[in-house]
């Protein structure tokens, strides 16, 4: 296919390395920042442009792999180039009926969280994928399996469910790994002690449910040690309500699961 | 060294092993299920027992690897038999002051969650080591070195907000996949979407701090995201509570940090 490519940011730049080593031609990149555009053109073969109004028409698929909230200002400004070509976002928490006046839309939601410097194997990264009739949404698949083993056919509905349910497993747990490393820092503990308990507790989840994995003086309901841990946290009312509140939490999944 | 090893659950089956595996001769391997005994002390060239009245005199090293509650009962029970060997227990939640009036004690906590199937190498697992006096935490820090290459001096205090904090790192983060897993089920999607995203945000504070890998709405303050997840949660209060109280936190810790 034919694609030019809107954002070379994490997203756009892991998407654009995928396409051109699938043999699509990414013809276009446009980044508001040159060089970046310019960065990740020279890897891919591709025309760099800083400027929309350099945007070319008659593309197969233009991809907007801009921030959320920029998706809609973006689409305003590049909609006369698109004439009844397919046009997509790659974003969880956006909605498809942004594009709902053009005639030919969807999502490429890569369901990962990437980082400039480290480079990700586009093919293990799962895409969720959606179109707004049948032919956009094949379109859309076989452009998502020619760079990734792992395609999920997930409708707007789905998607935000989905979006939400990643906020729990990502932003949620590393901010858990945030409050873990506060208490080591303030005990002089070094918090690389930890790293290989939430490496294998992320791995562990791969084998049983993490309802199974669950364990813990929580869910044992060891009332001696979960008073241990309140008293740890007497100088610190916000951590200490965050325990409490997780610990009940643990405890009413583990009563329904049982 | 000479061992006796109380307790063949799956914290005493791994270190069994390594022990072995180190060239330490583990005299005796006590369960009260004698078929989890046997099957360890076939392993690794040890007697089973399965009642304390058949443990022997003078090892070096009586390690007491059971239930955290269980410990001093244990202890009661076997003290008759330790003269002065050194005596330990392996547990995160427990003060070494349980075996105050044994002359020679202390603590090695593996700082890994080990399941029965699944092997570990014990050469990666982090031991916080710990002994009474000069003497024994000498004695305690060589054979902890002689089976892992992570070995740290952690004192009673330390070790009770490291079990804390594993705690956060641990059983909350597995807590939050469990969230996440309830979400994805009750939307019919397939739960895999979620685990390469789970494995690359726990691998990716091995490159970068938690505070500096901290993504989402919350870290973000995008109150649009925000309002469409609590949304998504109005049927389901004590997940919403989690997830605002989160939240909070999130921004509350990014303040500090910022």
């Amino acid at each position: 296919m034919r694609i030019c490519l809107i954002g070379a940011g994490n997203v756009g730049t892991q998407l654009g390395l995928a396409f051109y080593k699938a043999g699509h031609q990414v013809i276009q990149v446009f980044n508001r920042g040159a060089s970046r555009a310019e960065k990740l053109a020279s890897l891919i073969s591709s025309e760099p442009i800083s400027s929309l109004q350099n945007l070319k028409n008659g593309a197969d698929v233009y991809i907007l792999a801009v921030k959320d909230d920029a998706i809609s200002d973006v689409f305003n400004q590049i909609r006369s180039y698109l004439s009844d070509s397919l046009v997509m976002h790659t974003a969880g928490s956006v909605p498809m009926t942004i594009f709902t006046d053009h005639s030919r839309h969807g999502v490429l939601w890569p369901v990962q969280t990437f980082s400039r410097s480290h480079k990700v194997d586009m093919r293990g990264v799962p895409l969720a994928i959606t179109g707004n009739i049948p032919e956009t949404t094949l379109a859309i698949e076989a452009l998502a399996k020619s760079i990734s083993d792992h395609v999920y056919h997930i409708d707007d509905t789905q998607r935000a469910f989905l979006h939400l349910a990643a906020t729990f497993a990502s932003n949620f747990s590393n901010h858990m790994y945030t409050l873990s490393r506060q208490i080591t820092e303030a005990q002089d503990i070094p918090f690389d002690i930890l790293k290989p308990l939430i490496q294998e507790t992320a791995l562990k989840i791969q084998r049983m449910s993490p309802e199974e994995a669950q364990t813990g003086a929580a869910v044992r309901r060891d009332e001696g040690t979960i008073l241990r841990h309140l008293l740890l946290m007497k100088e610190n009312t916000e951590m200490k309500e965050v325990y409490e509140l997780l610990t009940k939490s643990i405890q009413s999944s583990s009563e329904n699961a049982g």
